[in-house]
């Protein structure tokens, strides 16, 4: 059983909390505390032993901590997954095969794509797939999207190469839920074309960042970020080719990270808990 | 203030334990818990904002705790080290820069060399040097270390490229405090000439491990491993100096998170909290 | 146009080799050459600009080159593949993957599985599947897999944790054309139960190694090699899954290698030129 | 004996180059070739086995090639270096133990430094050091740099953390030789207070760029670049002192890289044959 807490910090909020679970009989297996000094901001994990009544214990807990505090017991075991794309294959592809393996951590509900280009392999896996083509009006192109979203209830939306910009508006509609893939080393060549301003600069490393989006575009809390090395020899398409396997692999981990519920978010960062 | 605990697990101990440090006004920065359900151990590692009296802390703590709990309360700010070499200096010259700019987060006492070589950089340093060479009757070699080591009392002995086999009956003296830096990534060409080995392999990476001595040679608790790559145009001296780039590195590595109290030995394996 | 050659070396051949080249006219994109000094043998990779009649240069190059010397004039741009599995999904999933999306760099033909665990998988991707169960007769089990595979005349046969020992006599059939992804990083943990044998051992660091197969079990020249760090909190459950998803990335790597005419057999070990 | 050759790209060149090579009788060892099709460039590294007469070579090379071609032949063993300091130590000390043993790959002739902190380390390694107070006529400061600097002739001057930004009026002194180590994965993060930046982004990667410094402050062609993972327990200042870690590695390979006559400068970026 998994318990994540946050709030605001004080002296004795461990002694509190791991008193309840010790009067509850449960037995701490791994415990992580971290507190920011800079916003006075405490953040738990807590791993036990033992399963026990949820709401109970979530009632218990809340007794000792302040109003303000998350608390969050015996998360469900397997998250809900709504994931968005393009045209690009690779996380998609990747997140497909774990789901279907049932190692995803997560199961997905639906894709969404303003293509059809990627509906074939959804259907290979039966994963419904629903083509919202780009429109010039963007506030009814959202509308259509967050209907069909809305109707699967998701924990979480996965832009898997999604490649077009979100407006704060549709972001309010499910607020802390959206994790993207960045193609780049953020805060580096933030924006288009990263492969193409990173091979211009004759980088010899390119990366990839997996964040929540928040409306300041590429601007969101940072859950991973991986490199892998280039070098004179890459062309543009080159690195845009090595920048699909750091991008896969970024986004399994991260997704691995926060449906583990390893990740905290607070202000505009991430403690992750690994 | 940094307090490491290790014990028996049982239920309640995170409750015990973080109840005492309450009760004494301590805010808890960053905890650490992980307990080994196979051994059924229990490891702690509390930071706390506060100072408080050591002593005092110390026995309330063990009021709390099973009688053989290993229990520690603000650690030596700075721990003294010995150092021993043979002939290789990459180890040594990193660990006295760091010494001579007090970021090593240890004071070496001393240096000790089965040979002569390294005496010079030792002088250019001020750190006394001694010279023991290695003779036919080893008991009187050893004999003639151990007598240096002890008038230094040092927390901990680092062999940085130590050549020689120390024997059991040598390492009685100083149990659980003695490092050494294998040129492998263990268990991989354990014993002699692993490059060698390495290179008739064919191996696309070598590696380097940081780990406790015990009587078992290569065989005591791994700290830190790092590896490198390498490649066909590598002969077995090219691997050689590569592998001493990443046997100071990891070295470095293992030092800063045993001085930093990050490292519990139990049986022949390692917690690390990082 | 991919040209190359492997042979033993003397002076003169770069020069001899590339007056060729400039004779035809073709350019010179970008060239690798090394020598083996231990073996006196010689291997070289060049990217040429244009295309040209292959049969031609060939028999050109041959006419400055030894007899005996290995010459690849425009390998076939795509690769027959055939794999072989047992249960685990993971590296027959990302082949299937981007054999789906033509960026395997081959055509998988058939997927052989001595389980009939993925064949829901390789269905789904229209690959045909062969379950031939393990029986206690090995040479009739090796026969029925002979058959099949020479139906599909590959280039490569990829084991992608194909969990049997295949004998010397089945090799036979194929020399020089079976690649494997073992579950460690080779030479250490050779054989069964890698994970196991890590957990036991403590390390910081699990690896995987893709490597060509021999009559030697796990001890055939190895193509690419890479590592995880993993800490006290794994248990060897968790090490298998961590090492799951490195095997599955070094094979896609070997692949790639392999595929792309970058890699040179001779004798126990390879040339890569990345 | 190391070739080096750096030209406008034509058919026919290797095979100029290596029929030269092969009239003197000698073997190619290894040989790496390069064109970048976007400038037409070629660039060429050759290890051939035997000493030859480097100038009666030269004038042979320079027969069949450009005239504008940049060719080097047999360069010096040991190139002659002046690095340049400000308080931090971590790259100097590196630095200087290398060179107290040989395995620098250059001959650090005086170090200059803007304060007199690290003044003390070099009298212990013998090494001449240069106060020269930043001031506020910045003409007569780097002037005064100027005149020491070229008392050395050095082939190469390390910013080794030189913290002040040099004119271009200086750097017209010694075009093409000043190497600077950059604290942060560039583009990322340019300019002053990297680690603060890159603490309040909430990243999880650090890095580190060594460059070939020009005009365009923190744009020089970039020679190699490392990363190390940070997390939420760092603080800006944990930061800081991991980036050192980094900024010392990736420097010293940098260094390795030059001095092995492995990287060539066109334009804003580099060709480096590793």
């Amino acid at each position: 059983m998994i318990i994540v807490i946050q709030c605001k910090d004080q002296v004795g909020l461990v002694a509190a909390i791991s008193s309840v679970l010790a009067r509850e009989g449960l037995n701490i297996v791994s415990l992580r505390e971290h507190v920011d000094k800079t916003d006075n901001r405490f953040f738990m994990r807590v791993h036990v032993e033992q399963e026990a009544e949820s709401d109970l214990l979530y009632k218990k807990l809340q007794e000792v901590l302040p109003p303000e505090a998350g608390i969050s017991v015996n998360p469900l075991p397997e998250k809900k997954l709504v994931v968005m794309v393009t045209k690009e294959y690779h996380c998609l592809g990747d997140i497909l095969i774990r789901n279907h393996f049932k190692t995803l951590g997560a199961a997905v509900q639906c894709v969404i794509g303003n293509h059809a280009t990627l509906q074939n392999i959804c259907q290979r896996f039966d994963i419904p797939f629903y083509e919202v083509p780009g429109e010039d009006d963007k506030t009814a192109f959202e509308g259509k999207i967050i209907d069909i979203v809305k109707k699967y209830n998701p924990d979480y939306i996965v832009l898997a190469k999604f490649m077009r910009i979100l407006s704060p508006s549709f972001l309010t509609h499910f607020p802390g839920t959206i994790i993207n893939i960045h193609h780049s080393f953020l805060p580096a060549f933030a924006g288009a074309s990263p492969y193409k301003q990173a091979y211009e600069r004759g980088v010899k490393m390119i990366g990839a960042t997996a964040h929540f989006v928040t409306d300041q575009l590429d601007e969101g809390p940072i859950i991973a970020q991986q490199i892998i090395p280039v070098n004179h020899s890459h062309t543009a398409i080159d690195m845009m080719k090595a920048g699909k396997e750091i991008e896969t692999a970024v986004l399994a981990r991260a997704l691995r990270l926060v449906f583990d519920d390893r990740v905290f978010v607070y202000k505009n960062k991430t403690v992750v808990f690994e």
